[in-house]
């Protein structure tokens, strides 16, 4: 039966490395983790085996180490963007890569009021990330976050939406919103610094945030998406997902207590997701 | 500066639910998780807060809770079209409907030679899987399994790919072949029977597995799938991913012993990944 | 100021390993992650980072990989005691050592009706435990289980418990009963095959759970505990852990439906916890 | 055959409760998780079914929404006495509670150069734990740190340990020292503030963790504990434990590059740990 291949890549996930670049006084640290995907002509590997064009997982991780040993690691956008060259170089020529990074975030440990020169404390659990698909022809690149948890007491509310006879939702006009924000945003030329960049839009979306009198989680989205297109001319255009962690306000009324927005449970499951990417007209 | 919504969906994620069909004899049991997604025109619910055509996610978990209790869940596949059609007949009328289903499978306790008529244990790790899309105009059934884990001590190869300065890895013509299959199949006509076709194609996926003498883990990959579209009509492509849980050989050399082939270190990471969809030509 | 150690100990965690008996006609396999301490006198590595006596915890899982060689793995607690022994024996002379092994169970792939020589599916996701805690002058010997994810539709309630003016909960006299069960049992003296015996408990638990007409949870692992112990002389007690994980009838009431035990919400948070352990008087 | 309960406990885990004090110019939070353990004389319940003093697991839930609204959250210490006391006083009578309380820590969204009011990001993924175990004559009271995960890149070394046939390590007096400290300590006397004590303990903790000149992980663990000894009074014993995550150096030798502590594998699996306790001579 003839049968074709439709879609296919393959790659190496996970790869983890740090890197520690030792100034006179003080060590620089990064900690990355890098996943890559090759696409190409692959379906005689697929069919019959055929090994000869198919370059090894093993030898993408070893060019990881590698890369990250001749030049370092500064911002991640730049290495994804190295990375993705040097694959694409390989005699075995793949038609294109996806090379994504994402990096853990460290601040230094405070020592007497300053900065200590080697030892660091996690940051939050936010990962600042990275991914560059690129083709001979062609690169794009992007830059984004994931899971960067926030909460704010009030300032939001959900109401005016359609009820039938599934609905048993209550309006509010005052709720707890909390959400773990996932962006990524896609850049139409270079910036000066992709890492100041980057700490600009995370700051732009935490203002936003906190700032905006949220109608419903989609408002929000939405007025964070513009807030960021508004004020950086290189991002194209940002794709955010907000997963709404409900906050459930504590029912007490069987214990003869009120609740006037004091005491909620906080839920893990099931979740509402809002998703949506925002562009320039 | 004008800005517009490019792409945009929400719903209600991880609906987890248990029924039971109580029959004289012995109960019947389907334990689910339920993810929804709509889509839309919800610019204006974007950009002004207007809720008017945003149906709650919470009434989408109502909605799942509510069929569930009518209808009763037999095959995943029909409950996800049921609940597909019954979303987009709400009155705030959604274009596009997404529902992905995930049935953790149980099976009866043994006692004295029989299965029990209410006691379950659980089975594998893997789910069954099941996603619907749906419009006004069409309707797309898709089945599949994730997290299927298996392993070959033998019948498995690496050899032949393309050698450079970054290429460390040696050739093996005998090694562990250790994934986790994911495989989502679509459906171009109904099946008599969205259970047994998922049972055979599970039994078709393990036996290729099995059996399949593996020059690399595309090679096997093409295998399986070509197995599945050669034996069911009624299955249009199927997609499968495979990681590539690495079993690397203990190294005992340094102990004064050989290992050949007896002792191996498991990895969690890196791991390749291998991801194609085989379609008919 | 005088400080002094109170308690120690050291080790290594999550060795992974598997082992593969390769037999002219088929394979055994073997899936296990070993965990070891060592207890002694180590004040002066602490106080002062003498390392003269602290066998490094590297040396501990080659040893792990070295014994797997020479001897294989067949049952758990047999490498376990194996292991014990050797590090009991090292120049460094710990007083005390506590191993750990969790074991993966994996199925033949069914091929033509019979079981294929060295293709495996994984099992349930429950894992075969064995502890060996041993010194110059005693050893003692654990085995057990953890994560049997069990659930039975009917046949358990709970009622007659006391209230107050905290209590909000129903009394049933049918509900779910869901638990992952986590058992350790131990030995007071060898068993004829450790193998035969974890079976034998294995089945004993799973049957006492289905077939005992359970009044609370506390109720059900009296009866599973005291069918063990007698049923097997050589255990001398047994520690259960069941988290209750609560299926909550859905309330269908404010759509027009009733709800006789069919459609019930799972949860995983919050959740009971009932752990008792039951010895011979 | 006679049988009897040599240990119980039962319990409810995982309470998740978020609780807001508004104040007319800013909100404060409390993002709390509660685990509770009742012990007692509870053979009936486990042998007979006997319910009447099984205070409910669910009861024990709502007395901790009910203790958050009238009396809110401060200091989790303080969280745990009133509740721990509260149980003790049920008519049902337990003989001992272990309340262990889990707090994620949030910051306050930097606007304008200040904190935002009431819109907060989760602070890193490290958690602060009270844990109160009560009976009616006594009472024990911990606070301690989950998960304050922290790395130096240089000032650490591990060498002049014994080496035999199993040792393959190579001494080091350079390395990157990673891991995620896990601390309780037990208080002998109240404090004036746990929260203030709480922050001074954790900055001990990280300040030591930098500047120690560290010989093994047992000499940094010494020092940590001492340090923290003998500047809180009140604090009889410290526990910490110190999971080893492995950075290794990238062998690069292969591709013709040194690699001088510059570029290191991070690694999840296996890994060391190191766990003792100080006390007071």
């Amino acid at each position: 039966m003839p049968i074709r291949l439709a879609e296919n890549r393959y790659g190496k996930s996970q790869v983890r490395l740090v890197t520690v670049a030792r100034g006179t006084d003080r060590h620089e640290l990064k900690d990355v983790t890098v996943d890559i995907r090759l696409t190409g002509d692959f379906e005689a590997a697929h069919r019959d085996g055929d090994n000869s064009r198919v370059y090894p997982t093993d030898s993408m991780k070893n060019s990881v180490y590698i890369l990250a040993r001749r030049h370092g690691i500064d911002a991640i956008e730049e290495f994804a963007r190295r990375l993705a060259r040097h694959l694409l170089e390989r005699e075995s020529a793949p038609s294109g890569i996806d090379v994504r990074v994402a990096e853990r975030l460290w601040n230094r440990i405070p020592i007497g009021g300053g900065p200590h020169p080697h030892a660091f404390v996690a940051g939050a659990g936010e990962r600042r990330t990275a991914r560059v698909e690129a083709s001979a022809a062609a690169e794009r690149v992007e830059a984004g976050l994931e899971d960067l948890v926030v909460l704010k007491t009030t300032g939001s509310g959900f109401a005016g939406f359609p009820r039938d006879e599934t609905t048993t939702l209550a309006e509010t006009s005052d709720r707890i919103l909390a959400t773990a924000i996932d962006a990524t945003w896609r850049y139409t030329a270079p910036v000066a610094s992709y890492s100041a960049t980057w700490q600009a839009v995370r700051g732009l979306l935490l203002e936003t945030f906190a700032e905006h009198d949220s109608l419903s989680v989609q408002h929000t989205l939405w007025a964070m998406g513009e807030r960021v297109l508004e004020s950086v001319a290189e991002i194209a255009e940002i794709s955010l997902r907000l997963p709404n962690r409900h906050h459930l306000r504590a029912d007490l009324a069987p214990f003869g207590l009120d609740n006037p927005n004091l005491v909620f449970v906080a839920t893990s499951e099931p979740y509402g997701v809002i998703e949506a990417t925002l562009t320039r007209s």
